[in-house]
């Protein structure tokens, strides 16, 4: 099987649905790019056992991801903060700091700040 | 025992996770507010049936938030985006509209329209 990195994203999303032992699996898969043959080394697991649990967690992540949307929603919000904030960079570059009052610097001081935490989330 | 409406707000988020049925009796106790004998007599399951099925759904949907934590997620955002919002609202009102260019106008239409869609999401 090709190695699809969608799922280290979903991991994070839902990794809590999974089994702690799933978790570590998909985990050592995804995100730390071991082999199957490694992964098996490492747990004691038959390689086949790796595969099936890898496969069986793939499943869950990507079901949660069709009856939650968590993904699609947070990157549909995503793009809309980057359209805010483009526009408060226009807004910020436009109205020369020296000529406005403190209370407009003040304002976009804090949209950004906001902006910033909001994008992290 | 005694109704707690936060569920009807879980309801949103994680009903999916529950099966059609389950769903449809949690909607009929929070959502339309009927009470255990009224959803036994609508579906023909017994009154101790409903409440069983309540209430393991109840507990389905605290485990979702306690693993994923939308609720928790989505609250601190908006809390944020009102923030970013109230600061936008200033920037608007002290920066007279007729005085300024019609890019600031344009960006400040932009932001707010963006504000509003990301605050309904």
């Amino acid at each position: 099987m090709a190695k699809d990195f969608q799922f280290a994203e979903l991991l994070d999303y839902y990794g809590l649905l999974l089994t702690e032992k799933q978790r570590e699996t998909v985990a050592l898969y995804y995100n730390e790019d071991l082999s199957l043959g490694e992964i098996a080394e490492n747990t004691g697991i038959s390689r086949q056992g790796v595969r099936d649990s890898i496969k069986r967690s793939e499943m869950i992540l990507l079901e949660a991801e069709e009856k939650l949307g968590l993904l699609r929603r947070d990157k549909e919000m995503r793009e809309r903060l980057s359209i805010v904030r483009k526009n408060v960079d226009v807004i910020d570059n436009l109205n020369i700091k020296k000529y406005r009052s403190n209370d407009i610097n003040e304002s976009i001081k804090v949209i950004l700040s906001e902006l910033d935490k909001l994008m992290e989330m």
